[in-house]
């Protein structure tokens, strides 16, 4: 690898990291946005959403720049693909940092219904840990970390389904807080969709890491192969 | 353009074509379950989403392979990586259309909504047409087609919008509808994100077809200029 080359890499890995910092301080001050409720905050979130959309467009040129300048083998193609992938799940990331913004908004004259904050508050904390993981992994191209992230989507599955579920019976026995329950169960899917972009990432880094495929594959198989091994 | 260099090229945009057809077949499928309570038919999308999966990892190692056997200079770049995101959306759409078949088989029992079924009718409409649109404009590689797709975009959001509203009215003056109007409520959102990525696909048509960004650009953004020139 030329020192060039090698050069070339190292920023757009530099500038990647800085959007997966921006993108996950969108979801943690999100999440705080909306526990807190917290107007202030979710206003902020909305509008510095721009500079992660406007990162992803300078990161896709640099990865247009590496590849014309630098006409890379198959094995730093792959790490170039993956970075274009993760840049493009990062700001979809930021999106949902801002859906969750948004319900920080919608949610706060209103309760928060306590029957299900625990478990929407475990979600926020799982969610929270699988993108700083799945992100760490990448910095330091370490599987083991992505593989662990891979094993926590279920938990967040279930949790969004439990959330889900108890939210729409509080909407059967108490009509007046339908509104409420609806924006909690919004707010359960937006973390579920983030937990998933993690997943993504942290498949992106697995993949860059041992080099093979376990996109498509579930946490069960995985989970199977690491007691078979 | 050597041969070679044009025929790895079409193959590889033979291939996204055909991805391309299974999305889209998924998704007006999809569509017909629901609205048609057809069980069986939403049995067979769920089962076969795996072939729309196993072509994006076919797709991805397509444009590795170009991309090492023929080092391409930088508009062919673009189009490499515009079909390398239009990959990744289109899988998408595949999951949004599993989604929409689970839609389909929770309802299977229930009254589909009459009050709401129009706006999810014309909802359904308009997804189908604007994702057929994206990837006729990426076929032909027609920019007016994809610009076509953006200005759509508004309407499915507001009709998503309405229908959310609507049914969160029934939901509080008929609870005894809670879970359907839930229901439907989750197919139009699902619909919505169908037509955000059939928009995103939209852009990387116009992107290659234009050579400029249009992505985080509004609609209204787009109809101004439209009008300015």
């Amino acid at each position: 690898m030329s020192r060039h080359f090698e050069q070339s890499l190292q920023e757009l890995k530099s500038k990647l990291i800085k959007m997966g910092s921006l993108a996950e301080e969108s979801i943690n001050r999100s999440i705080q946005a909306v526990l807190n409720k917290d107007y202030e905050l979710a206003k902020t979130i909305i509008e510095e959403d721009k500079r992660i959309n406007e990162m992803e467009i300078d990161i896709d040129q640099a990865i247009i720049d590496v590849l014309a300048l630098q006409q890379p083998v198959a094995s730093d193609l792959r790490l170039i693909l993956a970075a274009s992938k993760i840049n493009n799940d990062l700001e979809r990331i930021g999106d949902h940092g801002v859906n969750l913004a948004e319900s920080a908004l919608a949610l706060r004259d209103k309760d928060l219904l306590e029957s299900s904050l625990e478990d929407v508050k475990r979600m926020c904390q799982l969610t929270k840990r699988m993108v700083g993981d799945a992100l760490d992994g990448f910095i330091h191209g370490d599987a083991n970390l992505g593989e662990a992230v891979l094993l926590m989507d279920d938990s967040v599955d279930n949790l969004n389904r439990k959330i889900t579920k108890d939210l729409m019976e509080i909407m059967k026995s108490q009509p007046a807080n339908i509104e409420q329950s609806l924006e909690m169960i919004r707010v359960s899917r937006n973390l579920e969709r983030v937990a998933d972009l993690a997943t993504n990432i942290a498949e992106e880094v697995v993949f860059i890491a041992k080099a093979r495929i376990v996109k498509h594959h579930s946490a069960d198989d995985l989970a199977t192969k690491q007691t078979e091994t």
